[in-house]
């Protein structure tokens, strides 16, 4: 939700060892063994989400049957990409234990920090976001997509969502909401407070009273956590229960480092042609194999910082048998980059032709997600 | 609407000629030669409300028999007295000119600036101001008396009040914000913002659409007026039509100086008993009496520093032949302080009482005004 770029990937934290320093400088904690309804899923299995604050509470949630909430929310700028992908995965996820979702569009947001109008957020949001939602099996059951700018419950206009922002005002300081968003200005100073109103107001009489919340974030999302957590334990009325939050892995761009928005040679979109995606695995997708077929077959290649292997880690290739199978032959130089690009191309154009049918039946369903 | 207590009194007005001054350092206007319907009411008439910016446009309103907006809020905080009637007959007078009122109900300031519950400041509005509002002659028809916790257009809730509060922020600085409400906090802040949406949402579509709008305040809430003036400016859509107000004198406390909620000596409430009345003018009323009967018969007392004409003049003698001859007699000496205390006590004890009996009945009318 926030502007800043991501200054973490897998391989700063699988090689620099950032990772713990980060957590260890945060206070949060590593995730640990988990119920098998999460190790099911790929991301938690293979540590993709790998740290979190609270979470047991959800998972008592969980086991116990007890409602929950799972809240997040989108930018409606850009193109909807594989990175965004992953959030939404975790969102579907949640849905099938149980999660009641909330979905913040943060319209007010990028009207804030990029001038953007509420009426191109909404289109945005809708065409870009909700849409590739659906189609990647989002069920409106249980699911709230709501408008910062236009807050409602079950179609009514709701006031409590804002007010609770004005209220958090009074529990707040200058210098920690400073401390997040650096030079500070009116603007950001509403958003960072309309933030922690949508982190926070779940848990207000008008929509669920008290409940456990979980908010899935990039590590970098963290201190918009640690601020909300924090005004939050200050109010005395009403009383919150502490928010929970889990931390997942960036998926890294295509030339390496961060995915950009702003850079389509960054990222796979989930409206790509098979054509550009196989033109832009090729092309721009970062190799951990070796200069030469000679030296490759001879060293092997380095998995761990090769963008495609972490692709079909992180999203295409369920199949914990056959990656292992990938990983070993490349490291071994049994594999070549040519070979592996050509199984993550294979299976991403598999996938994107799949779901952009569904997104195109998506557009009906648009309704049942958002009021008009 | 500020917390600030106003700095100005009429004798610093008129005998230090401050007033021409701070208004030549606010770049605010005289008021100038008024239509008739106006100096009618002696505020007008007499000057009280001296000053103003943008007039002209409300007058083209009233003449043109064109829609316009009167706009004021009460702080929901302390006794009611005489210098909330002040500003409520002008709510009353506008009203009867054929204004739309929007009384915003300051709840979120008063949670900001004093920590004061949404619930607590909900029953003051009722029994203190709404109350006295009706007993004064307020009509519910074409008034709009809202909570800025819980902001509703004909009983539905409404967004877009929120919705202008965020969106100005991105067109306001931290620094103008801080010229008004010195040391910053995010209490603050949202509050500036807040009442920036109060005077400029009547502009929007979703209420009157661009309407000429008026705010009468005390020139100390001048600030308040020209932020809300300078941020509505940069914003290019909805166009707003730049605020008019006017500015009144303030009914001076008792003792001289201000009139405090927090000291009831220093002011008259409307819930006063007649008796009480009756202890604090003779006790308390500044005099602008000789120290001697002597030298009060041979030098004569000065009416504009003795609050009790001020009172007689700002609020109980409409009469203006009435009003010259107890000044003349005053300033002549033929008129002593007590004689002059008496003539207020009178006319303030029969007003108090027929207001008291009308305040009763209001309690039925409250649901006219406001939802539950």
């Amino acid at each position: 939700m926030s502007k800043k770029e991501p200054m973490i990937n897998p391989w700063d934290i699988s090689e620099k060892i950032n990772y713990g320093k980060l957590m260890k400088e945060f206070g949060i904690s590593p995730m640990k063994s988990l119920p098998k309804a999460f190790t099911k899923n790929i991301l938690f299995r293979r540590g993709i989400v790998f740290a979190h604050r609270d979470f047991q509470r959800i998972l008592e949630a969980i086991r116990d049957k007890k409602k929950f909430v799972m809240m997040t929310g989108l930018m409606p700028t850009g193109k909807f990409h594989l990175g965004h992908a992953l959030v939404a995965q975790q969102m579907i996820f949640y849905q099938s234990l149980g999660a009641e979702l909330y979905i913040a569009v943060a319209d007010i947001e990028a009207y804030n920090a990029r001038g953007q109008s509420i009426e191109e957020s909404r289109k945005i949001a809708i065409e870009e976001y909700i849409k590739n939602y659906i189609a990647l099996g989002l069920k409106p059951q249980n699911c709230e997509i709501y408008f910062q700018s236009d807050r409602s419950k079950d179609g009514k206009k709701s006031n409590a969502y804002y007010r609770l922002q004005n209220l958090l005002a009074k529990h707040s300081t200058f210098n920690e909401v400073k401390a997040i968003y650096g030079e500070i200005s009116p603007g950001k100073m509403l958003s960072a407070l309309l933030q922690g109103s949508d982190m926070l107001h779940p848990q207000l009489k008008e929509f669920e009273g008290a409940i456990p919340v979980v908010v899935p974030v990039g590590i970098d999302q963290d201190p918009h956590l640690r601020l909300a957590r924090d005004i939050s334990k200050r109010i005395k009325s009403p009383k919150f229960i502490q928010l929970s939050s889990t931390y997942h892995m960036f998926l890294p761009g295509l030339k390496g480092g961060k995915m950009s928005s702003s850079d389509p040679s960054s990222f796979i979109a989930l409206t790509d042609s098979p054509k550009e995606v196989e033109s832009k695995i090729k092309r721009y997708a970062f190799s951990g194999g070796k200069d030469t077929l000679e030296q490759h077959r001879k060293h092997g290649g380095n998995p761990d910082i090769d963008v495609s292997y972490q692709y079909l880690k992180m999203f295409f290739e369920p199949d914990d048998t056959k990656l292992k199978k990938i990983h070993d032959d490349y490291k071994s130089g049994k594999m070549l980059t040519s070979e592996l690009k050509q199984i993550l191309i294979k299976k991403m154009t598999a996938f994107l032709q799949e779901h952009q049918k569904k997104r195109k039946l998506a557009e009906k369903q648009i309704d049942k997600f958002i009021y008009k």
